[in-house]
């Protein structure tokens, strides 16, 4: 039977925005709200809130600071619509700029991390949850967190009213059998105080939709996905297929399908993402993708094996 | 530790020319069987043997016959090469016509079949073995096999001269518990004889790799992959995925890299496969794709939303 506890979160917008500075436009994303809604995700990611003195409204979209007036007009006209999210990140948010959740659209605060800044995570949880938000917390580059600081910062979260915390397989580098071991860890602090594991899986080696399952098998509950898979670089679980796996009624997949054919395929035209070589050998090597993203940049984007070469001698003895 | 029983089987050519009908040029090939054979693969599917008078060599190409010529022109030139590999379908060969091992090149013989046709498989294995070569039978569409035949059919391999018993996955629908299940029930009756289980899995839900992985960690020693994950709809395990992740030093990634940059970016403009939602549809519904090879080969290659309707609506009382 399926589990109740389970809720999808759709981060098409606020994922794949990392691909073109979050410049979709309003009538795209307000597709992808209703579509996700529609579908049955319990919440829809519609993007950051980042400080304007940091990031230009002239260079990025609205999606990376998610005023109210933009999520109130995203949102407009979708009955019974899907609870809205957003995210910061450590350090890039005017925190007193947050207003209180009675007069905001967005029910979620989800703070990303890396694991060294989990202190500073559980300042914002706080901060989040005293303005009356739900909560998580997003430890990123998981495949490269030293275990004892892993375990310290788990049990530190244990003790914060954060409602979810995250498995981000940023580089796309983990397979099951660590999926496994890390929700297993997650849970063996956070299950004893009622707080939830999450899975946010990249798909570098094809294993994002795998690694969600593995995830869910090991009992993690909050669940991103993005649709068509969208995402910088290889990309995300897909939300179709994760849907098409969830046994709950309440899940559709005929909106997302919809989406896909008259949003995403135009769009795919126009924007990478998916399985791209350069990106599949940085998440073998464990490695951030933004040597992939340099490479993809310039001309010699299809010269793999050289790619490939210089990441392994790069390597060598340090 | 890696295990040193494990066997790459690479069936680009084989499986990918089901896309084409086997009209790959025979550089093509070449360069196929060269870089596979640098990459450690132990063998390297070169097509079928199948009957001329049931294909026509003016609709399909060499592939699909590996006469001898053909097999010993493409693999000219590459110093301990990978071993040799054909296929075969039930009812589709002239067996008599099958040379026996000392006169070609092929080492390994493999028999796709259904479960029904388990015992011609295994009157076709024991052909094979009498004229010398190594054997394998492919049992396809395994996700729609009923138990007690399965079962049944593996009882009767147990007692045949075949090196190993493929799991199929021909629909891309399988998830990694039924692949354990799976594994485990081949192994319980195949393992006494010292036969080896196989995994052949397809990329409907961007499981192919995940999906090897879990055959692997159960225990599965021969490995179906395809170079860039080539093969019809979705395609298969990627190749440089597989051996990347594998232990044993002996596997090579760079040459599989630079045929991908050099062979198959070009031919990737050329004929479509990978992940293609009408196939992720068959794929979650558990079906033969050929609703899907009809779907992408007309106008409506991209209504989705309606494909999926159709094919539910089919599922209604019957």
């Amino acid at each position: 039977m399926y589990r109740p506890e389970i809720k999808v979160v759709d981060c098409t917008i606020r994922d794949g925005g990392l691909i073109n500075d979050h410049r979709f436009s309003d009538d795209f994303v307000k597709a992808v709200y209703k579509a996700a809604s529609l579908s049955g995700a319990d919440y829809v990611e519609l993007g950051y809130q980042l400080s304007k003195t940091q990031y230009s409204p002239d260079k990025y979209g609205r999606s990376k600071f998610c005023d109210e007036d933009f999520l109130k007009e995203v949102t407009a006209g979708v009955p019974h619509g899907a609870k809205i999210a957003t995210m910061v990140d450590i350090g890039r948010v005017e925190l007193d700029e947050i207003k209180p959740k009675k007069e905001s659209s967005v029910t979620l605060m989800r703070t990303a991390c890396y694991v060294k800044d989990i202190d500073k995570a559980i300042a914002y949880v706080r901060h989040f949850h005293d303005k009356g938000y739900e909560t998580t917390v997003n430890i990123m580059a998981i495949s490269t967190a030293l275990q004892p600081d892993l375990e310290e910062g788990l049990k530190q979260l244990a003790e914060c009213p954060v409602k979810a915390v995250y498995v981000v397989d940023s580089y796309g580098a983990l397979f099951s059998e660590q999926i496994h071991f890390l929700v297993n860890l997650y849970k063996k602090y956070l299950s004893p105080k009622g707080i939830e594991v999450g899975i946010h899986a990249h798909n570098n080696q094809q294993l994002g939709f795998a690694n969600t399952i593995e995830a869910i098998r090991k009992g993690a509950n909050y669940l991103d996905a993005t649709i068509y898979g969208i995402g910088r670089g290889p990309g995300n679980c897909p939300l179709e297929l994760l849907l098409a796996f969830l046994k709950n009624p309440k899940f559709n997949l005929e909106p997302v399908l919809e989406a896909i054919e008259k949003e995403f395929l135009p769009l795919r035209e126009k924007m990478e993402w998916g399985y791209i070589i350069p990106y599949m050998i940085t998440g073998i090597l464990n490695q951030h993708p933004r040597s992939a993203i340099a490479l993809r940049a310039g001309q010699d984007k299809d010269k793999y094996a050289q790619f490939y070469r210089g990441l392994v001698n790069d390597r060598e003895s340090i």
